[in-house]
């Protein structure tokens, strides 16, 4: 076993502290990752706070984790020491069920494992997250990170990244279409980057006045406020595609109005109740609510490798590990533009 | 102006009574029809009685038309006097936009106009439905009906009928597949016949265990009770496509978690206010919640001869007008198999 440091909850209600755990030796399959930086996903806060009921604890969160490959497993073949290397929200899955069986992990039939806050499928021991100075992962779940990116801002394309670049490639979103993002956060802006890189004209559907200029530098064509209700009637029935990356309950029968015949809005954001949809909004206009959910491994690398082809990065904030809970008290108020990295040279200070 | 008679709602209490009234005399594209039979749909019962808010009176119901042409205008070349037609639920639409190009003319951006309870484009007169003993329509929306077909059950084909095959269609249910129809009424008998005939292993859904003999006689291959906990987990996250014809507002959840990875659940029926869906239950999954209303002009007369051609039509009662009110009431209990027919021969009675 490794020593490896980090910060951790250790319960809901105190916040996060130093913590000295052990990480697995790599095994054959196994890649060892020195972590130079992991993003700050909302998921995080969540979790370690225990809001969706389901934390174990001590709990090292993080999963936009990028840093350098120290060693490789004897039959690991796509990556070896040295190499930059990612991972995301997945560190294992069943791997023979359907959509295991097509690189679709996040959906595996038994559960994927998930990066933190859950548990080895072999040991049963706590997955520890990027919040730390290392981690073992098995090839199969570590994307190659292009040298030629700023990898920093690399961090979010393992979650904020993904999960808006794989409902955007799945309903097929492209030039001659017009694209809504519902929401400017660390998801929002990454899915007005993809938009635009995919050649559709983009509008941001906002709540903010205030945040319509920072929208058009990231790629929108036009904004539109969603509490103006002139604007949403005259974009009723108009948009191809909208990707909705509120992270909370709330209201979807004003967003599926605006879609046009045979429109498709997916939900990236919100796992929790949502306000009383009108099936009328739905059965008028043969319109779609769908879901998605992060990405699969081929897909990732895949985003990984489109990103370095365009030059996409998040936009972000670099914080010391030490500046976690201010950063988490921001990022409740929404106060970030648009992803908080943690820079884990800070853990030795 | 051409003298007609029928049963007419004068006000949400009052029941049907007589009415007499004019049609217009046919126009070069009009087609007039001596109606024969005219199915009772759950929409005849709400509009009459105002469930909606937007009821137009006097109102003659009646939206699942069949009889014979009459007379045909010059310019009509689909039909002729002696045969056999149908009309559904539109009479015209604005023939110009997008959706009405594509022959979905449900789907018109101005607004299809409805068979009843709505107004004549041109006259603003109110339009009047099948409780009647002729109709004068718009060739375009007028279908032409085989001789083969049992006429009287021919008629609930052209609401309850379409409203189930086109999302069948849409969705490219066929062999391989496992559909679930959700709700034995007059849409889900259909449902299941076509589900059949297209192919599909089909599961009937519903929370009527005396059902069950009657759905395997209409198609189903099996019979899914949704009250049963440990059924409903044992078919989780298994099915590609659920037909739902439950015709008020309910709750999604415990039917979308049927549906596998990509699965689809079409809502033909539900137009008001639905129960809280959970986010996560569309994001786990990529799954999808669309709607479906009706079909188009094309796929009616498509499906009219997919009919004729597989034996296809619905189960009915056959009623005189003079039932009509006891026929309601026993709609609301559910207690039809599985649709109401008027023989409009009983006009003269």
């Amino acid at each position: 076993m490794m020593e490896a440091i980090g910060y951790a909850a250790v319960d809901a209600e105190t916040p996060l502290q130093p913590f000295r755990f052990k990480r697995r030796d790599p095994g054959p399959s196994d890649v060892a990752i020195e972590i130079l930086f992991c993003g700050v996903c909302h998921t995080d806060l969540h979790q370690s706070r225990n809001d969706w009921g389901n934390a174990l604890y001590p709990m090292v969160p993080g999963h936009e984790i990028v840093g350098r490959v120290t060693a490789v497993g004897g039959s690991v073949t796509r990556l070896k020491a040295g190499d930059l290397a990612g991972v995301g929200c997945m560190v294992d899955s069943c791997r023979h069920c359907a959509p295991c069986r097509a690189k679709l992990e996040q959906y595996c039939d038994e559960g994927a494992t998930w990066t933190y806050n859950a548990r080895e499928r072999a040991t049963q021991n706590l997955t520890f997250g990027g919040y730390s100075d290392r981690i073992v992962v098995d090839e199969r779940f570590v994307v190659k990170v292009p040298e030629a990116l700023d990898l920093k801002a690399v961090a979010p394309l393992l979650c904020a990244g993904i999960t808006t670049y794989s409902p955007l490639k799945h309903w097929k979103v492209g030039p001659g279409q017009k694209v809504g993002v519902i929401g400017l956060g660390g998801l929002g802006h990454m899915g007005l980057k993809f938009a635009r890189a995919f050649g559709a004209r983009v509008v941001m559907i906002t709540t903010s006045a205030g945040k319509a200029a920072d929208a058009r530098r990231l790629g929108a064509d036009e904004v539109l406020i969603s509490t103006d209700a002139d604007a949403m009637a005259h974009h009723r029935a108009s948009f191809d595609f909208l990707l909705n990356t509120i992270p909370v309950g709330h209201d979807l029968n004003p967003y599926t109005n605006l879609l046009k015949l045979d429109g498709t809005m997916t939900l990236v954001g919100a796992l929790t109740e949502l306000a009383p949809l009108v099936g009328g909004n739905l059965i008028g206009g043969r319109r779609r609510v769908a879901g998605s959910a992060i990405g699969g491994t081929a897909e990732t690398q895949e985003m990984m490798d489109f990103c370095a082809a365009n030059g996409i990065v998040s936009d972000v904030e670099v914080i010391p590990i030490q500046a976690i809970a201010a950063a988490f008290d921001r990022l409740l108020r929404n106060d970030v533009r648009y992803r908080f990295v943690i820079d884990m040279a800070s853990l030795a200070a």
